[in-house]
């Protein structure tokens, strides 16, 4: 636990549940347990839950309820996402940046996927990105906040470029009047009779973006972002683990990844997690109502973090834009060092710290972010992450760069 | 909540989390909430206490920690169980029973599938498994204990007519020391340089059961059982909604539904739900110790029931078979009368009661399970079901068989 022995500074790694979230969670437990499909009044009430629930996550998203679907974690949204659209085009394209969490790469490289890259600072490359989307390509997913290096993606840039391909294939399609190349989706719900008697409907050009990390701090609008899926992971802002949603813009068509009683009106089969939903909920209330508190004060703890390296310890390198920043990510690289031996030891300080993602810590490669980035296999392997939350002062700060400078210099 | 008012018979559908098992799971919400996967000596004791109750899980299965798979819930395993052996083998067959769940049955059904007939009783016809079962069929899944009537499954024969089929396998291969005609799977595991040198290998036929509805009451012993694959489901069994795990023995590859991180040796990524596991595992925990005491309560309420019925009720007719059954489920038709209509009186009067699954309780289909047994689509229609539980007492089975007669008299 947070006690007043450690600081906690992985909070990218993983939030405590909050505890108004919990006391929301807690009647759907063991009083309000009924299977919200049940059609007993009681059942009802506990469906109506789950709805004003998924209606408070539409409402930060400005989105509608139906256009939410709620998952178990922000890992099954970003399969839900990428499989969902990718598996109705096996012959098209998808365009990832190199720096997206594994759950969006590991899945995007199961079809034809391009990476893009990133500059030195961690920022997607727009150029890049505009070469290759190409007449195949259905899907860009493009993360709002990297998990590592607290990058913030330049998303509504992303939108305009997806935007002016989206127009050339109108136009070009109005020209050619041609079929595509690439078959459209056979999916149930389409009427085959009149697609023999007309030319087959270009391919979609879907936007997706991992919000997981951003959720605390940024604005989640999909109409001013520009996006046509979010993920959102519960997990990570205060609230329930596997806990999440994938909003879905109303007229793109997923498969769905779970299969069984038609839940989440087909997309995620399995006897509704209401506790988890309303969990969730409350948690993205809460964050985006103390966002820009939270950025402000955050933003203060960073500077005097970044401040007090400069003076204790010149020799660490800071990765990651300072601009385009996630208020509450430090990221470094400590020249010479071993950051698994560096984490061990301020663990053993009461400073609980990451060598980039915990997802990925049990795995012995170095991040493939940091890697995008240019750093070497052993600058990759000398850096650290600090990433600061709720509970995160000035104090813990000012203790953190003193503990990190005693073992340097000693 | 289950008020002193209202009587809860759709246990089958929802159970309340134990009080024990919220307690067990307190500490992981917000003090203990660290990401199982990083480094510091907390979050390697939240990794330790997830391993923990995996272990639980385990022993109650006579199976290693190791062979379980942690799931965000049961559709979710069977999910992982069918996609995860069947996207290997595109060309071979799956057999299942014509009365499995929809997570189950949708999923199959994107395959070659082949559904087994049931007895009047909701048996499983074993002949027509063993006719159905030929050279390219690489999967088997027959339920434990059926969802909405309650019959339980002859498991053990299932296992013997597999295990003849697999011997016979063996004998046509040694003889033939032919290729098989289907391909063997292309994951990256595989040696292919060795595969090159030797005939393909036969296929597999792998034996898998839901036993969701089960692990109340039943022995759950993988063993004893002879299967290669169980889904067990949290939320049925005293323990939070969307836990669960699939048993997958030692040796069975399967594809992953969902990529990422790479966590639960790369069946189910994303940040461990610690929570829910721990959960899960208390409540099976607890399930297992009570079955033999609560099985034989609950069959006394049962008889009582069925005896109550036959002397108030006449025309109620019981679906199932009376000796292969879960000890809480009563399953009746009400000729001529309409099972929505009398759940909307039995709940005004406090009882709720389901029609079916409430998985599939807002679709407009009458139960395929019901068809499957030969009913009419009028009688099941006419049909209710009656889930007993923990909390359920001889007085309420009274007031329920008295408030029934009252509706049908009236």
């Amino acid at each position: 636990m947070i006690g007043k022995k450690t600081i906690y500074l992985d909070y990218a790694a993983a939030t405590p549940l909050d505890r108004e979230v919990l006391v929301a969670m807690q009647p759907y437990f063991t009083d309000y347990f009924y299977n919200p499909s049940a059609t007993y009044a009681a059942a009802r009430e506990v469906h109506a839950a789950l709805e004003a629930a998924r209606a408070s996550i539409a409402h930060w998203l400005g989105a509608r309820g139906s256009e939410i679907t709620l998952t178990a974690g922000g890992t099954e949204a970003n399969n839900l996402a990428i499989h969902g659209v990718m598996r109705q085009y096996p012959e098209a394209n998808i365009v990832v940046s190199a720096i997206e969490h594994e759950s969006v790469l590991v899945p995007a490289g199961r079809y034809d996927c391009r990476q893009v890259n990133v500059t030195s600072d961690g920022l997607i490359d727009l150029e890049d990105l505009a070469r290759k989307i190409d007449e195949q390509t259905v899907m860009v997913s493009v993360m709002y906040a990297n998990n590592e290096i607290g990058t913030v993606q330049p998303v509504r840039e992303v939108t305009r470029i997806i935007a002016a391909k989206k127009a050339t294939r109108r136009a070009e399609e109005a020209v050619s009047r041609q079929p595509s190349a690439v078959s459209p989706p056979t999916t149930s719900g389409q009427r085959t009779a009149s697609s023999e008697q007309r030319p087959a409907s270009p391919l979609p050009l879907i936007f997706h973006s991992d919000a997981c990390q951003a959720a605390n701090y940024l604005d989640m609008h999909v109409a001013r972002l520009g996006v046509d899926m979010l993920t959102l992971n519960g997990g990570k802002l205060y609230g329930p683990k596997q806990s999440g949603a994938l909003y879905v813009k109303a007229g793109v068509r997923l498969q769905p990844l779970i299969d069984g009683g038609g839940q989440e009106r087909g997309l995620r089969s399995g006897t509704e997690n209401v506790a988890a939903a309303i969990g969730c909920a409350t948690a993205l209330d809460k964050a985006q109502t103390l966002r820009h508190e939270e950025t402000r004060r955050l933003q203060a703890l960073q500077q005097q973090f970044l401040e007090l390296l400069e003076q204790k310890i010149p020799q660490a390198v800071i990765n990651g834009s300072r601009r385009h920043r996630l208020p509450n990510n430090i990221h470094l690289t400590m020249p010479g060092y071993d950051n698994e031996r560096l984490l061990i030891q301020l663990d053993e300080l009461g400073i609980q710290a990451a060598a980039g993602s915990a997802c990925s810590a049990s795995d012995q490669e170095p991040s493939h972010v940091l890697r995008a980035l240019g750093l070497s296999e052993a600058e990759a392997r000398a850096s650290l992450r600090f990433t600061m939350g709720r509970a995160t002062t000035a104090d813990m700060i000012k203790n953190t760069v003193s503990k990190l400078t005693q073992l340097i210099v000693s």
